[in-house]
């Protein structure tokens, strides 16, 4: 893997969104769902960088980094984003964990 | 992968230890010190539980969780990890990121 798996990010305080989850089996858009959501979350203001893993039973840990936490709010309204929200409940996550913080260290 | 897969934390605020790692190829001992690490941390006061997947590539995401500040720091001067610590730097991963959170929701 290269470096760009870290995510480059200012001295703190900055925020973070912890999202843990379990894919269901098979693809179903999954995929370029996924690819899609980094592009636009890029694109948000105060979007710091992401780094993701998921492992080959479907066990995923993607933390993204945000300059503020008003940053967090304005990409969880984000109307492209809630429809991948709502169908992420419905098909793509057997499971999830979402948690946001605020980084002290790091 | 089961529900056990997800750490199960108190309402907030609580902390959060995030360390993103590149392996090195070979095991070279990393997988008994990993599951060493991991009853050790269950056994710290303060620590609340664990979510962690690494990717065949060697990517890996661990997120601990702690009651408290002063929690994580006693873990980070555990003895036994302090010498995981120094063998993981030279040995176990190529490059890694540790950042130190609040835990604001969820």
């Amino acid at each position: 893997m290269s470096a760009s798996a870290f995510a480059t990010t200012p001295e703190p305080p900055y925020f973070a969104v912890i999202f843990t989850s379990q894919r269901t089996p098979e693809d179903r858009g999954y995929d370029v769902m996924a690819a899609r959501m980094v592009e636009l979350a890029t694109a948000q203001p105060g979007f710091l960088g992401v780094e993701s893993v998921r492992d080959a039973g479907g066990l995923g840990i993607t933390v993204s980094y945000w300059r503020t936490r008003d940053d967090i709010r304005a990409w969880r309204e984000h109307a492209e984003h809630r429809v991948a929200q709502e169908t992420g409940k419905r098909v793509w996550y057997a499971d999830y964990r979402l948690r946001i913080c605020e980084v002290l260290r790091g």
